[in-house]
């Protein structure tokens, strides 16, 4: 048996599973015995070293994690990963886990990164964030078998992310903007406007897709373009495309992140001084919508966290106990904020 | 040589600095030829073996740093804290280290992780944040020769920080809360008011003092009591600090956060509906500062977290380099905002 073979491939030539393989070299106990000897006698037979064979069969755990930190943007959207950051590391530690930090400038630099976490600093597992099309960090993980939860489903316009093959969590950002058109069709409104991103983003596609979906069901003959704005995410390009989405006669924005909604409530205010608190919803709940009383979509970070912290255990050392479901998509809920805007918490609109 | 002689009491028996038995064992280039035959001399009949006399002799560094992440609190003045983890965390990259972060209840749990770490993970060093006074890290890491840096300077009434047997980093808040009550003083106010933590936090009261000297200089006879208002830190409690400070007579208000001067400016719009931009200055220039056009105090964190990596990558690697200020003191500014609140980033104040 040479180094490369693999924990799967030793499960191959046996006809068992690779938990089971697992099993027998790190938890003996959850073994039937008749299988333990069975994979004994063959780890034993091929010369078998463990060490040598791939992190899956160390008995002896670092206890670290590792995810890649992205830069600060403009402090708005950005926090929603740093809150992130804080629940992960703070689920983590319950379980004895830490958290490792590094930065990269792209997928082939992270990837280079894993590997030199892997060789240097003996890394248990890794939390991507920030998954996109043709994501090449998840392959180069599934090959190798390095135990890895993705926070993003995988964005593949061909394939089911409920068959993916490798575990993640996510939030259902669409039924958040969906809830929030339904929310202004529900009060007369008929030209609610989408400001978002760019086509190609995983996270603003679905986004868009979720107005999309609420105004086809709640207003029906739509001119769907006219009422799209797509800019590069700041507060700035948000004053731009709302002033453009009012033009074209929309009386309401539903956006794609709290800065654009920042800056589309800052245009309505200009444009319309007298009309009254801005139809503007924005995208993350963040310290800043509250503050400016803005009403937003709010995920639910905190569960998305602990939840990819239940997957990473389990993968590491949770054979035999229930196992957590594999792809988990959360739901977003829409947090309306009206009056006394410097000081309102908002309250979740059911 | 039992396994308990350090790095320290080598030296001493040798007569020599710490630094020079640290660089005979590590970086032999960099010791005087004489000097380093008498240190391996003394090593070798001592029977001394680098890798059981504590970590300072190490020769492999697993090039991991460490720091406690705090819970995020209102998501306001938190990401001051979040921006100098970013910037630390890209800093330490640049140098070859990586972050680790764990959390803990307090100083003793803290301390206990230190342990833990320096046993398990091989750690390099650590990074303090949120220094107070009585802080019985500092006094653990120095026994042990840890590596380490204080983001905060030490708060002792009695001695120094300048004369601190540990590097630190820090900004001077108080300077920041001076100019924003000269600019104040210098627009014809006279009572400006300070709405503040308790006593007893460093950095709170090192806000209160600027606030203090400046009034002191440029408006005689204050009633200091009567324009101080102490509470706990978030938005609701700067509504009723800045109540009670208008009620006292104050026409302009310095606040030591911006969770503080958010509720504090909210307050002032109810109160005086007609008096136009409120008289109100915060503290860290958050992104909420700069969303609703609160005018703050800025701290260049960016700056504290590179110098912060070039401390302690200098008492990591660094001998024979130039040496970096051990004690560094960084200036804060004011950044004045006024019209189109919503998206004005402000500008500093000469």
């Amino acid at each position: 048996m040479t180094p490369k073979h693999t924990l799967v491939s030793l499960a191959n030539e046996l006809g068992v599973s690779r938990q089971t393989v697992s099993n027998a070299i790190n938890s003996p106990h959850r073994v039937k015995p008749e299988t333990l000897e069975r994979v004994r006698a063959a780890i034993s037979e091929a010369g078998y070293r463990p060490s040598a064979a791939g992190r899956q069969l160390r008995t002896r755990r670092s206890m670290d994690l590792a995810m890649r930190l992205y830069p600060s943007t403009d402090g708005i959207n950005g926090s929603i990963l740093d809150r992130f950051l804080h629940s992960l590391t703070e689920s983590a530690q319950l379980e004895g886990y830490r958290l490792t930090l590094f930065t990269a400038d792209d997928d082939a630099d992270e990837i280079s990164e894993y590997e030199q976490l892997l060789d240097t600093a003996d890394l248990d597992g890794f939390v991507l964030t920030n998954t996109h099309h043709a994501d090449a960090r998840t392959d180069w993980l599934l090959e190798r078998e390095v135990p890895f939860v993705a926070f993003g489903r995988p964005w593949s316009a061909r394939s089911d992310p409920f068959d993916a093959a490798h575990a993640w969590v996510d939030i259902d950002g669409g039924a958040g903007t969906a809830a929030a058109t339904e929310m202004f069709l529900a009060r007369g409104h008929r030209k609610v406007g989408f400001l978002g991103w760019p086509e190609g983003s995983g996270a603003g596609d679905d986004r868009r897709s979720g107005w999309r979906r609420a105004m086809a069901a709640g207003a029906a003959g739509t001119d769907f373009a006219a009422l799209t704005v797509s800019v590069e995410d700041s507060v700035r390009n948000g004053v731009r495309g709302a002033e453009a989405l009012v033009a074209q006669g929309a009386t309401a924005i539903v956006c794609a992140s709290d800065s654009l909604a920042l800056g589309a409530a800052a245009a309505w205010r200009q444009l319309m001084p007298d009309a009254g608190e801005p139809a503007v919803v924005g995208f993350d709940d963040t310290p800043v919508a509250a503050a400016v009383g803005l009403s937003s979509v709010s995920q639910p970070i905190e569960a998305a966290a602990q939840h990819t912290v239940s997957l990473l255990t389990h993968q590491l050392t949770g054979y035999g106990q229930t196992e957590p479901e594999q792809h988990l998509l959360l739901k977003s809920e829409l947090v309306h904020r009206r009056s006394d805007p410097f000081i309102t918490r908002g309250e979740p609109v059911s």
